[in-house]
C-alpha cells in the first residue's frame, strides 16, 4: 500500500462528526434547560405571585410550548417546590462555606449574613421569602420548613457563640436571630435590581445598622 | 271619664316594645356581625393562607351558611381589602397618636415600632404580612400600596429627625427604615399566639436589639 492509500483508509476509519450531542452533553443541555425554565418560573413568580402565574406565561417567555415545559417539569407545584428548594440549598452552602472557612463566632455570622442578604436579591431566594409556605403542597411543606429551620439554627448557633466570646451583646439568641433573619429577609420583599443600590450595598448596610443598632452610641470616653 | 278611664287610655296610647331592633341598633348589629366575618377570614387566611381559604371555610367557622355571608360582603377578593385595609389603617392611626402625643423624635418613633410590632401580631396586621401584595385586585393594590408607602415614610421621617437631634446614628433613613420594619414585621410571620413570649415582650425584645444592635459595645472608659 502505498502512502496515500493508508491515509485515505485512516481517514475512511475516522467517524463522521454526529449532528446528535452524546449522552453526557445531553444530559448537561437538559439540566441547562430544566435551569432556564426554573429561573423564568421564579422571576414570574416574584413579579406576579404563584396564583397569576400560569405554565403559558413560563412558556410564553422561553418561547417554547407548554407540552415542552413538561418534558422538565410535572407541574406548577413541583416548579414552586424546586425554586424554593434551590433558594434553600444555596443559603445552607453558603453556611457551611462560612463554616470551613472558620474563625471567630461573630466574624462567621457576618459572613452567614452576607450569604443571605445576597440570596434573597436572586431569583430562587426572593422567591422563598415571597411566595408563603401555605402555597407549597403539603407534603413538601415539611421538607422546606426542615431546611429553613436548619438555617434559622445556624444564626442561633453563631449569635449564641457570639455572646460566649464576646462581641455579640448579652441577649436571647432566639430573637436575635428573628431580628437579624427579618431585617435581611425583607430585603427579598423591597430590592428592584436596577435600583438606587447594588445589592451588595444594600447588604452591607443593612447587615451594618443590624450589627450597630439604631441607637447613636456615645463615643468613648477618653482618658486625658 | 273617671281616672281608670284616663289611665287605660294612656297605657293604649304607650308604644309596644318592638321585637325588632330599631335603625341604629340594627346598623350597628350588622357592623358587628361583618367585623366578626372580617375577623374570621384574617385568622383563616393567616393559617391556612389565601387561596386555600374558601368561603365555605369563613361561613363554617362562624356556623352560618354561605349565602348568609354575602349580605355581609361581596366575594373573597374584597374580605382580603378589607382585612389588609384594617391593618393599615390601624397600623396608621397608631402612628398618628404618637405623634400627637409629641417629644423627642427617638421618643416617637419608639412608640412607633411599638405599635407596629404589636399590629403585626394581630389578626388584620398578620394578614397584611402574610398575605403578599399581587393576591389582592389589581385596582385596589394602588391603594395598599400608598397605606403602606405612608407608613414607610413616617419611619424614614423620624429616623431623619432622630439624626437631626443626635439620638439616632448617622445612616440612610431610607434602608434603617426598612431595617426596622423588616425585623419587625417578620414577627408576624413567625408568631403564634400562646408561645414562649407574649406579644409584647417580643415587640419590647425585638425593638431592644434593633435600636442598641447586635454586637457587644465596648464598656465607656471611665475617667479614673
Amino acid at each position: 500500500m502505498t502512502d496515500t492509500t493508508t491515509r485515505k483508509k485512516q481517514q475512511a476509519r475516522a467517524p463522521v462528526a454526529s449532528p446528535w450531542a452524546d449522552a453526557p452533553a445531553r444530559a448537561e443541555q437538559r439540566e441547562a434547560k430544566r435551569d432556564a425554565v426554573l429561573s423564568t418560573a421564579a422571576q414570574l413568580f416574584n413579579e406576579r405571585g404563584f396564583h397569576a402565574t400560569s405554565l403559558d406565561d413560563i412558556a410564553a417567555r422561553l418561547h417554547v410550548s407548554k407540552p415542552t415545559l413538561y418534558y422538565y417539569v410535572k407541574n406548577k407545584d413541583e416548579i414552586l417546590l424546586q425554586c424554593v428548594r434551590r433558594g434553600l440549598t444555596m443559603t445552607l452552602e453558603g453556611i457551611e462555606a462560612s463554616r470551613q472557612a472558620g474563625g471567630k463566632a461573630i466574624d462567621q455570622l457576618q459572613a452567614c449574613m452576607r450569604v443571605y442578604a445576597r440570596i434573597v436579591t436572586m431569583d430562587f431566594g426572593m422567591c422563598l421569602i415571597r411566595v408563603g409556605d401555605e402555597q407549597v403542597p403539603a407534603d413538601s411543606r415539611k421538607e422546606l420548613r426542615r431546611l429553613k429551620s436548619s438555617i434559622d439554627q445556624e444564626f442561633r448557633r453563631l449569635v449564641a457563640e457570639g455572646v460566649k466570646e464576646g462581641s455579640v451583646a448579652e441577649c436571647d439568641p432566639k430573637m436575635t436571630a428573628f431580628v437579624i433573619a427579618g431585617a435581611l429577609s425583607w430585603i427579598g420583599r423591597w430590592y428592584q435590581p436596577g435600583g438606587e443600590y447594588s445589592a451588595d450595598e444594600v447588604a452591607e448596610k443593612c447587615i451594618a445598622t443590624l450589627l450597630a443598632g439604631v441607637l447613636r452610641h456615645p463615643a468613648p470616653m477618653l482618658v486625658p
